[in-house]
């Protein structure tokens, strides 16, 4: 089943939040990753319709990590799709084997990107997977700005130059072939998501964490934009 | 021992090359990831003044590929400093996750780091490491510019406009409080290097995959630059 297919199943009579699975144990009231992890999926099981475990959080546990995210993978209910975290990025064959990671090793329905290396990094995500690629965008941190909303406006800049939050999507959408690409942007800035997505129908995961649904323990929350 | 000291020492009557580790399982002439590192380690041994493994070939192994880095790590001689090729960013919180993994779990002399998210991604990577931090700058891919070229003139944009692979690094710069930053930078754009470092005294990995020095079975070549 497509991804889109599947969240969109998932979301029925529900709402439509995505949780992040970030947990960092010098913030969890307990141990154990995969019983914190699904203390939280158990928890809010009625409400979610995808889940998005870091990467991060289980490099940081080495083997443990490895163990503690093959655990929780296996408690996700199976109509719920799950988006690897990974944010991944590299020239082109190591971003082939982000990919491979993603998609073949952990099976994930969706992986983050981050765009900072353009097409090199996205467009072996685009080309190998099965699933869904969500890039970075407008991220919701406050000094964002600075790189994302920078123009590029060299030798094969279009008329109307865009700011980099604006132009990543356009680009990306330009490279897919199987219509697989989404956005990840903060919810901290709204008008920027609506100018990424505007005429592109792509859906996006909008980052919560400053808005109120933060991470206390190690959870996050998203919803989901424009699908 | 300070990673430059560490790594003028190994570089002391040998050459400015820093290899990397990349060991894809598709390209390599045998199976095992350990043995295949220590072939590459054991062959250059009188040459090499550093080591820099990826964590996407690692990631992509999963259970099998944390072990295979343990073993790799245990098999570089002491006086070899190690970079993590890890490239994490996010934000804060998970950020400082990235550089507990790099530093803590994986006891790496430094990390990559890619940029996107500016301060956000950057600076846990800063105040946590005893470790020195190699920041995207010019990528060697020749996409690269549609971004990294791209200049910020928005509010807080100094008078005299920068590129990002300019501007990057003199943010990081006025953050660090250790002097522990340095630049990864293509070697595909001698120019931008040049750039990018002026004035700033930044060591420099420059990445030579596209100028001949190039992964074949899963190592590549980097030279060291203004150390």
């Amino acid at each position: 089943m497509d991804f889109l297919e599947k969240l969109m199943d998932a979301s029925r009579n529900k709402s439509l939040l995505c949780v992040g699975l970030d947990p960092n144990r010098e913030r969890m009231p307990q141990v154990q990753v995969p019983q914190f992890n699904r203390g939280i999926m158990h928890a809010i099981l009625d409400l979610v319709c995808a889940h998005k475990p870091n990467s991060a959080f289980c490099e940081a546990l080495g083997i443990e990590g490895q163990r503690a995210l093959a655990r929780t993978l296996a408690h996700i209910p199976k109509g719920i799709p799950v988006i690897g975290d990974g944010n991944g990025a590299d020239v082109s064959a190591s971003s082939e084997v982000y990919a491979r990671a993603q998609f073949e090793t952990f099976c994930f329905d969706a992986a983050t990107v981050n765009p900072y290396l353009v097409q090199c990094s996205i467009a072996p995500f685009i080309v190998s997977a099965d699933g869904r690629i969500f890039i970075w965008c407008k991220t919701s941190n406050p000094g964002s700005a600075n790189l994302q909303e920078s123009v590029y406006s060299g030798p094969r800049a279009s008329g109307s130059a865009r700011p980099l939050f604006e132009l990543v999507p356009r680009k990306a959408k330009d490279w897919e072939t199987r219509s697989n690409i989404g956005l990840v942007a903060g919810a901290t800035y709204p008008l920027a998501i609506e100018k990424s997505t505007q005429d592109l129908s792509l859906p996006s995961i909008v980052d919560c964490r400053d808005r109120g649904l933060g991470c206390r323990f190690g959870s996050c929350g998203e919803i989901w934009h424009g699908y």
